[in-house]
This record gives structure tokens, C-alpha cells and sequence, in this order.
């Protein structure tokens, strides 16, 4: 089984973390997006969508989509809960992720971090920062509740808003005012298997 | 059973359709976003990231994020599929979806179509219009293959996508390049219980 990435990547990181923590074997290979590795013809033929994560099982089957990639992954851990609720549960968080979470923090991080804060991406770096920070109060509000995401256990919900909620400061976002997420952070800092992004 | 919508927002009618198709019995909440339904108190507190659709069963439990409501109403019928890998490639093509796909097609469409296309925000509609093709692009590759989007049957991956796609002229898509997934439109409009986007 092998996972094409880049560790650097909050979306690649969830999948390592998950198989550090589950102890989940795999090859990983290394992507770079800013080389354009993810638009040549080889990697669109295995995910035309042209994005990473991408798993590719040893028959040749693939799945994109880093949550979709993460519960598969996890499906029989007690990552992913049991129940029908729990489940929904953890997608309600996990397309929160995606859609009102991702591209605005991690956006944010990508154009100071990656590219250096170009001059003409200034300003939407700038418009960036009001959708995140709605993004971190919705979470804090379920987390000054409860101690993970859907509840009392650790589950993929965590992982996937994890990975980029950890390094949200890389992306202009104190995360002073959410205490919180910042208890959240250092609980799954602590755990068992824990593997810090490189 | 309370499911808060709009039938005219594609995120909203996904759920409608499943219950006319899969013939659930539901309470449907009229919500209006452009009257600012979504950011009172009263809904605020059942949904913090004030948005629709919102589940809310008897005892009070919510949820958000529309294809995590459409796979949980869907989870005992043929709609979501019974294997680990068929559940994790339902999952792939929604957070396509919902990262790939709607922030252009759905954006366009409702900039053009709700807000009547205002002259501050023609640039972001034309900005739209690559990234929108370029999901459709994805789409009629897989559609070209199989005749739904996971395989000879239909789940809840075809109806994620199709709540938007089929309305996609609206946001200035023509899908005259895109044969197959105009068969697959046709397809759906075809089922026993369709329910057409009011």
C-alpha cells in the first residue's frame, strides 16, 4: 500500500499521524506540488483530480481525498466509532474541515509559508483570516464541552482537524483566545504513537 | 424528524431528494438565508457555524454538513454501500464535492441566480469558471466508464453530485461538452421517486 504526499502538507499529515498512531503499514512517496508532480500525466492517471493525499492499494486501486482516505484507512481502528450517529458525527467535522476550516487556514499558511507571502496574494491572505477564525470558534465551542471532537473518545474527526488547527499560527492565527483547542492540541500531542509534522 | 432547508440551495435538496427516493419520512423547516435565518440565536445554537441543511431528530440531537445528513438518512438503504472500500469511494467523490466542485459550481450559480449577478461581483463569478470545468472534467472521465459514479449502481456519491451539477447553466456551465454526464443526468431524472429541484 502506498501513500503519495508531502508531510508538509496538513491534508498528507493526517494520514501519517493516523498510521503512526494505529501503527498502520505503508510506503509513503514523496510529492512536491510546487514541482508540479501532481499535474504530469503518471499521477492524473492515477488521480485525475491532481491532487495529494492519494492512496494506492497493491492491486491499483486509488482513493483521493484526504478524509475519505483516513476513515478507510481507519475503518476498523477505534478511530472511526461504531454507531451510525458517531459516523455521521465525525463527517459533520470532517466536511467542516474541508469546507469551512481548510480554505481559510490552510490557504492562509499555503501563501505564507509556502510561497513567502507573495505581494499579490497579500490581500487575500488578509481576507483569509475572518473565515478562519469562525472556523476556530465553532470548535472551541464543542471543545470547552467535551474533551474530542464527538465526545470522549479520540477519533478521526480530531486527526483531520488537527493537522492544520495545530499550525494555524504558520497561517496567521493566534490561537490565544481558544483555550480550549489549545488543551485539545496538547492532549493529542500526548498521545500514544504521536508523530509531530516535519 | 426536522430537516432545516431551502429547496433551492443544491445542498439542501440532496436531502430532499433521498427522502423522496428512499421514501423517508421527514419534517421539512423552511429556512431563508438571504433574510438571515441561518444567524439568529434561535438557530445559532442548534447549528454554531450558522448553516443549512441542519438534521434535528426527536430528542433534540443535531446534525450539520450535508452529505454527512444525507449518508446517515441513507445508512440502512442500498444508497450507501455495504463494503469498506465501495463506503470510502461514496466518500471521495463528496468531499470532492464539496472541495472541488461546489466552492465554483454552487458559488456561480448563486451569485448569478440568488444575488441576480451584481455588478461587484462579476470577476469572482468569471474567476469561477475554470475551477468548474474542471470538476466537470473530473466527473465525465469517471462517467465516461461507469454509468454512476461508483459503479453500476447508485449511492449517495450520485446524489451529492448531481444537486448541483444539473443546475450547473445556471452558473454559466454549459454541459454541452459533457455527454456522459448528460446521459447520467438523464439517468437520475429517470428513477422511481425523482424529485425535481423546485
Amino acid at each position: 500500500m502506498k501513500i503519495y504526499g508531502d508531510t508538509q502538507s496538513g491534508n498528507c499529515y493526517k494520514l501519517a499521524l493516523l498510521c503512526s498512531l494505529a501503527d498502520i503499514e505503508h510506503q509513503w512517496v514523496p510529492v512536491d506540488i510546487l514541482r508540479g508532480d501532481t499535474q504530469d500525466a503518471n499521477f492524473l492517471a492515477k488521480n485525475p483530480n491532481g491532487k495529494i493525499p492519494l492512496l494506492e492499494l497493491d492491486d491499483g486501486r486509488t482513493l483521493s481525498e484526504s478524509n475519505a482516505i483516513l476513515n478507510f484507512l481507519a475503518h476498523e481502528t477505534p478511530l472511526m466509532p461504531a454507531t451510525a450517529w458517531d459516523t455521521a458525527k465525525v463527517l459533520q467535522w470532517q466536511f467542516f474541515e474541508q469546507y469551512s476550516h481548510e480554505p481559510y487556514i490552510a490557504v492562509a499558511r499555503f501563501i505564507s509559508k509556502y510561497l513567502g507571502m507573495p505581494e499579490e496574494r497579500k490581500e487575500e491572505f488578509k481576507a483569509k483570516q475572518t473565515g478562519g477564525h469562525k472556523a476556530l470558534h465553532v470548535m472551541e465551542q464543542q471543545l470547552a464541552q467535551t474533551p474530542f471532537l464527538i465526545g470522549n473518545a479520540l477519533s478521526c474527526a480530531d486527526i483531520s482537524l488537527y493537522a492544520y488547527t495545530h499550525v494555524a499560527h504558520e497561517g496567521g492565527f493566534s490561537l490565544d483566545e481558544y483555550p480550549a483547542i489549545e488543551r485539545w492540541i496538547r492532549r493529542i500531542q500526548q498521545l500514544e504513537g504521536y508523530l509531530p509534522m516535519t
